[in-house]
C-alpha cells in the first residue's frame, strides 16, 4: 500500500490529490488559488465528507508547497511526511522527446525545462514544484505525466502543418496536442465500460471544458487531435478561439492597433471563444440559459457545436467509421442539451443519444439507446488517478532495476 | 448574338477569353504574362487552332489593355471595338456588400476599391482595369463578378471566428471564401449532369488547382467553405499553408528573427503548402513524380489528400450526407492517382471511384460506377464562360430598366 500524490500546478493555482494505490482511493484532495496574489485560499477535502478552508497570503511555490505538506500533517490525513512514496506532476508540454510519463532524474528535469518555450506560462512553474518537492522531501520517487506524450503515436501527415519542413526539424513546429492524460484516461475507461479492447475500437473522446480538444483512437494509437502547436487550436472554447485564418492574425493585429502580435495571440487566447462570441460569459451554463433569448448567445453555442461536428466528421473521414464516442470534461460530463445537440447532428455517423440516458450529470454512463451503430457514453475524466497509476507503472520498474 | 469579354486581372498577369453570347462559343482567348516586367508575353489563341505570340515590354495596365484591345482587331477578330458590347471582370473581394456579381456604376467601382485591405494583391488591380476599359470603350457594359458572392448563402454559425463579435461588426473579420465563381460553375454544371437540379443535392466540390478549395452545398446554397477571411486558410495548396495553429504565427515569426508578421503571412502564402513540404516544387504532377523514391515528396501527396479528406468528412457531417463530389482545376481535372486516392479514403461516405471512368484527363465524366451511393464526377471549371454568363444575365435587366 503506497500514498501517492498527484500534484497540477498552473501559474496561480495548484490542485492536488493523494490516493492510496493500488486501491486507487481518494484520501484527500484540495486546491490552492489565487497563489502569488494576496488572500490566497488553501481547500482540503478529507475524511468523510471533511472540508477544510483557510485564507492565508500564499506569494511563493516554495511556500505552497510546504503549507500543503504541512496541512496534509495537521489534518491528520497523514502522520509522517516519509508515507508519502511518490509523487506525480502533470507537465503540459513534452515535445517530441517524451514519448510516456518519465521519473524525474536531473537530466529528465533539464529536459522538461528546455521545453519552456513551447508552454511558457506551464513548464517553467511546474518543473520548479519538482525542484521543491525534491528539496521537501529528496527521497520520494518523482515522475513527470505530460499532456502531450499520448500523442507520439500520431502519423506525421496528421501532425505536420504544411509549411516549410525545415521549420519542423529546426525549431519543432508541429501539433503536438493538449489535455493527452484525460483523453487516456477516458478512452481506457470507456472501452472497460464498452467491454472490449481499446486496441479492437475507432473512438472519438470530446473533453469538454474550458479549455476543450478532441482525439481520434484508432484501433487504440491517438491518432490526431484538435489542439495543435500550441493549445489554442481546435474547436471553440470557453475564452480561446480555436482555428482561425493566420491572415486574420495579421489583420487585426493592425487594425486594433496593437503593439505586437503576442498581444493579438493573448486576445485569442483569452477575451475569445464563447466569451467573445456572446460577450457575455466563457460558461456554457451562463450562456445555455441566456440562449432562449439572447441571440449572441444562441449563436455561441452554435458555433460551439458546429465545430465540434465537424471535428468529428473529419475524424470518421480518417478512421473510415467509428465505434465510440466519448463525453467527458465540465460541459462534456453536466451538459445535457449539449450532448443531445451534438448528438443529433451525428446521425449520418450512426450516433444516438438517447434523452432519458443522457439526463445525467458528472458520472459514467451509456447514453446511446443499444441499437445505436455508436456506443456514446460519459466518462468523467480523472486526470490525477491517470498520473498517479503512471508513478506506480513507473515506479514498479524502477524498484526492478535496482 | 452579342461579343462579351471576360477579363480576368493578376498583379503581373492578365487572362482574357472572348465569347460569342448566348451561343457561348469562344471566338479568342489568351493571356498577357510577366506583365509590368521587362519581355512580357501576349498570347492569343482563336480561329481553328490559330496561336499567336509576342515578346514586347507591356510596363503598364493602360499598355496592356490597349495592346489587348488592338490586337483583337490586328488579327481580325474583331473588325470593330464596337462589337464588344460588354465586359465582365473577375474581383476577388466583394466583402458583405456583393451578394451577387454588379453593373459597373461609380458607385459600385468605388465600393470595389474600398474592399482592397480584404485583397491588397488584387482588387485595386481590378478595379484598375475596369477604369481603363471605361476610358478605352466607355459605352461598354461592365460587370463584376466576385469571387466571394457565392458565399452571400452561408449560415452565420459557418462564417463566423471565435474570436470577439465586435471585430465581425467593426472590422468585417469572417469567412469569406474565395474560388467562388469556379465553384459555382461546376456545380450547376455537375447538377446538369447529373440530371438533378442543385436544389436537390447535398453537393461538395474540390477545385484544386494551385490555390484550392472546398465548397459544401446543400440543396443549392453554399452552406461552407474552406477559404476563410483570405484564400490562406483551408487544405494545403501549392505554396500556401492552409490552417495553420495561430500560435505557430507568433512562434515563428520570432524564431526565423522576422521584422514583423507580415513577413510570416507572406511565407505561409509564398513558400508553404506542397513546395514546403517537399522542398521540391509547388506542382502536383512534379511531386507525384517524385514521390515513389522520395520521401518528402510522399508525405506531402500524403498530407494534401489528408487535409481534402479532413474537409469533406467535416461537411458531410453538417450536410448529414452526400449526394454529389465533384473534382475541378488542374489537379483535380487531370490528377488521375489524386481522384483514386481521395476517393478511395471516402468509401465510409459511398464515394467510390472506378478505375477505368476515372481514366481520362481535363474532360467532363462521371468517374463513379453507377452502383455508388455518391456519383463523383470531373468537371472542368470555366470561370470565364460563368462571367459573361453574368454580364448577360445583369445586361438583359439593364436594358430592360431603360
Amino acid at each position: 500500500m503506497a500514498k501517492i500524490l498527484a500534484i497540477n500546478a498552473g501559474s496561480s493555482t495548484l490542485k492536488w490529490k493523494l490516493f492510496v494505490m493500488p486501491a486507487e482511493t481518494v484520501l484527500a484532495s484540495g486546491m490552492i488559488d489565487r497563489l502569488g496574489l494576496a488572500n490566497s485560499v488553501f481547500t482540503a477535502n478529507y475524511g468523510d465528507g471533511q472540508t477544510f478552508k483557510m485564507t492565508k497570503d500564499i506569494t511563493t511555490h516554495d511556500m505552497a508547497a510546504t503549507l500543503l505538506l504541512e496541512e496534509l500533517k495537521e489534518l491528520g490525513i497523514i502522520d509522517h511526511f516519509e508515507e508519502i512514496s511518490g509523487i506525480g506532476h502533470r507537465v503540459v508540454a513534452g515535445g517530441e522527446q517524451f514519448k510516456d510519463s518519465v521519473i524525474i532524474t536531473e537530466q529528465t528535469l533539464s529536459q522538461i525545462e528546455a521545453l519552456a518555450e513551447y508552454a511558457p506560462l506551464h513548464n517553467p512553474t511546474q518543473a520548479y514544484y519538482i525542484r521543491v518537492f525534491q528539496k521537501l522531501l529528496p527521497r520520494v520517487l518523482q515522475v513527470a505525466v505530460f499532456d502531450t506524450s499520448l500523442y507520439a503515436t500520431m502519423p506525421q501527415k496528421n501532425f505536420l502543418y504544411s509549411i516549410p519542413y525545415e521549420y519542423y526539424e529546426k525549431y519543432g513546429a508541429r501539433k503536438y496536442g493538449a489535455h493527452g492524460t484525460s483523453h487516456r484516461y477516458v478512452s481506457e475507461r470507456a472501452a472497460e465500460l464498452v467491454g472490449k479492447p481499446l486496441e479492437q475500437l475507432k473512438m472519438i473522446t470530446l473533453h469538454l471544458g474550458s479549455g476543450a480538444s478532441i482525439t481520434a483512437f484508432d484501433h487504440g494509437k491517438a491518432v490526431d487531435t484538435s489542439m495543435g502547436f500550441t493549445p489554442l487550436a481546435g474547436i471553440t472554447m470557453a475564452t480561446r478561439s480555436g482555428d482561425v485564418d493566420p491572415s486574420l492574425v495579421a489583420f487585426l493585429t493592425e487594425k486594433l492597433g496593437l503593439k505586437n502580435i503576442n498581444e493579438m495571440i493573448t486576445i485569442l487566447n483569452q477575451k475569445s471563444g464563447l466569451l467573445g462570441l456572446s460577450e457575455l460569459s466563457p460558461d456554457q451554463r451562463d450562456i445555455e440559459k441566456a440562449a432562449p433569448t439572447n441571440k449572441l448567445a444562441q449563436q455561441a453555442l452554435d458555433i460551439f457545436v458546429n465545430r465540434v461536428v465537424k471535428y468529428i466528421g473529419s475524424y470518421v473521414a480518417t478512421m473510415d467509421g467509428l465505434d465510440v464516442l466519448v463525453f467527458t470534461a465540465g460541459s462534456g460530463e453536466n451538459g445535457i442539451g449539449l450532448r443531445q445537440n451534438i448528438g443529433d447532428q451525428l446521425a449520418y455517423f450512426g450516433v444516438k443519444v438517447d434523452p432519458e440516458r443522457n439526463h445525467i450529470r458528472g458520472k459514467e454512463q451509456i447514453i446511446s439507446p443499444e441499437s445505436a451503430p455508436v456506443t456514446t457514453l460519459v466518462v468523467p475524466t480523472n486526470e490525477e488517478l491517470m498520473i498517479v497509476r503512471d508513478v506506480m507503472r513507473l515506479g514498479h520498474n524502477y524498484t526492478a532495476l535496482d
